[in-house]
């Protein structure tokens, strides 16, 4: 089922102003949302919204709160975001990051006691429209083991970078574990095997079973031991550098919620030279011969246009029970 | 065989003041080289230091350049390495992106026309042992298929990120194949099976089998597609950053020569509530239990501490055939 993209944004903003979200906020928030569909991030715009407004109404997200600058120097800074709305709290971030790059060459701030910032992807798109490089990255609620454990103990601490691109911005945007939770709910209901291994079942084998991962909360993180490194550091650097809540920490308070996120932000050269550069690296990667006859090779965000394209023009694609479940909200 | 370290890197020095380095620069890259060794990474220590004098020897390596200062912004710079050894110039650039970060809170240093840095990690331990976070990467020939395709046309380009600990850094050195060339070949070599998946074979398969992998050319990304996206991402950042050859100029130059590297310096607080969160990060996911009895959950760089008191205390273990080769030379 497809509805069009205005109308989206329309119910979400009506029953975001039903929960104490001023105009403004409610405009903001449902146009996050609206374009995270619209961009084929389903998980993370629609089907993500009952889930946000859940929260809103239990109170770990407050709509009427501000983020505030706490300290900072020259170039780095560090924010609180009184447990406002992430995706809010994280469209200032990176825009005071271009500010801080725009006038330092490089920027960074890193803010704590924010909320889910629904796609990461969302705060790289920001940067490379505004001509930056934008680097951001998030902890999380502890979803996958370390490398050589059973229980979980490191978020999925997603990490996006982007590059502005006359054609169409490189934006990759990764989180640590191979396959989202929500993605292995996915192939679980409906039977499917894993296209690659996403984590171990009960005997501690890889496995494609999603419902078998499910059950042995052992989910792969990308590059096995390496993932498992770069996880823990980037919880190490969004902690330090915001002195807030660790992937422990939230754990430990049982909900997702007040977690710490950082935004790097660097002015490129936006000139023809560079532009060249970018377009060498893009077309030598494309002349890999695909693996699949009649297949091409992508760079990061590639698809994302292609899907936005199609769903501005088609309406965008939703699942009708969650969107029949927002209508009733 | 076991050497102390001071004879290796005596040698190092010896050899290198006999190829036109000068005293000062020989022996700052005789300890590199020697504590690359030392700190177990014996491929980019000793193992390495044969084919780098046979660069020098083919004019790749420059050792009387030094890198100039090209252009920059408040807290960015961009650097020409003038083709001179790429240990140096590492070196010299992250210095520079510390001194960066102590005037501005963050600092980056782009330089292009630089040579292979050996161990990335040698320049995460040294801005963490400034007390600095160190954030680096550099692209390199193309080792690796992007996903979806054949042929190589990515590098393995190493991550390095690096967070100053009190009780022993938190050194994260991560290239972005599953496993080095160097490696594969060592498998091979033993008839051994890789302890998990490194690539495809010809039929394209998953496989564990290093020779078929070799064959093939299709080493895996850490994290399939993720990694392929994020090899991309970092190349396109070396290259815009510092103006410099992407992989797709170095390879088509044939040898691995004039790359492109990027060194972000960030200055946290190093107080006690900063030592505080980082070690309750530590301890948290060492609580994971462990998937073998008796094996211990290990933060990145906590093995090199260990590894690096044994060669210290027993002498540096070394290849012997490989020993002999350098002291003939």
């Amino acid at each position: 089922m497809r509805i069009p993209f205005e109308k989206l944004k329309a119910e979400f903003k009506r029953i975001l102003t039903g929960i104490d979200f001023t105009d403004e906020k409610a405009e903001k928030c449902a146009a996050i949302f609206a374009e995270n569909s619209r961009d084929g991030v389903y998980t993370h715009g629609l089907n993500r919204f009952p889930v946000f407004v859940q929260h809103v109404k239990d109170g770990l997200v407050k709509p009427a709160e501000e983020p505030i600058k706490e300290g900072g120097l020259g170039a780095i800074e560090q924010w609180d975001g009184n447990y406002g709305p992430g995706m809010l709290n994280a469209r200032i971030c990176m825009n005071r990051a271009i500010e801080l790059a725009r006038d330092n060459g490089i920027g960074c701030v890193a803010i704590k006691n924010t909320n889910h910032w629904m796609r990461g992807g969302t705060y790289g798109w920001q940067a490379a429209e505004a001509g930056y490089i934008g680097i951001c990255f998030t902890n999380t609620i502890a979803n996958l083991p370390p490398w050589g454990g059973l229980d979980p103990r490191l978020g999925n601490n997603p990490l996006v970078i982007a590059v502005p691109r006359k054609n169409g911005h490189v934006v990759l945007d990764m989180a640590i574990s191979q396959y989202a939770v929500g993605k292995l709910y996915q192939y679980k209901s409906r039977g499917e095997q894993l296209p690659l291994p996403g984590g171990y079942d009960s005997e501690g084998h890889l496995s494609t079973d999603a419902a078998a991962i499910l059950q042995s909360e052992r989910l792969l993180p990308v590059g096995f031991w390496k993932g498992s490194g770069l996880s823990l550091v980037l919880d190490l650097l969004a902690t330090v550098l915001s002195g807030g809540n660790s992937t422990a920490r939230i754990t430990a308070n049982g909900k997702e919620a007040g977690i710490s996120q950082v935004f790097i932000c660097i002015k490129p050269k936006n000139d023809d030279h560079t532009a060249a550069l970018i377009e060498e690296i893009i077309s030598y990667t494309k002349t890999s011969r695909p693996e699949h006859a009649g297949t091409t090779i992508s760079y990061p965000g590639e698809n994302t246009l292609k899907t936005r394209a199609q769903n501005l023009k088609e309406g965008v694609l939703v699942d009708e029970k969650i969107w029949n479940t927002v209508l009733g909200l």
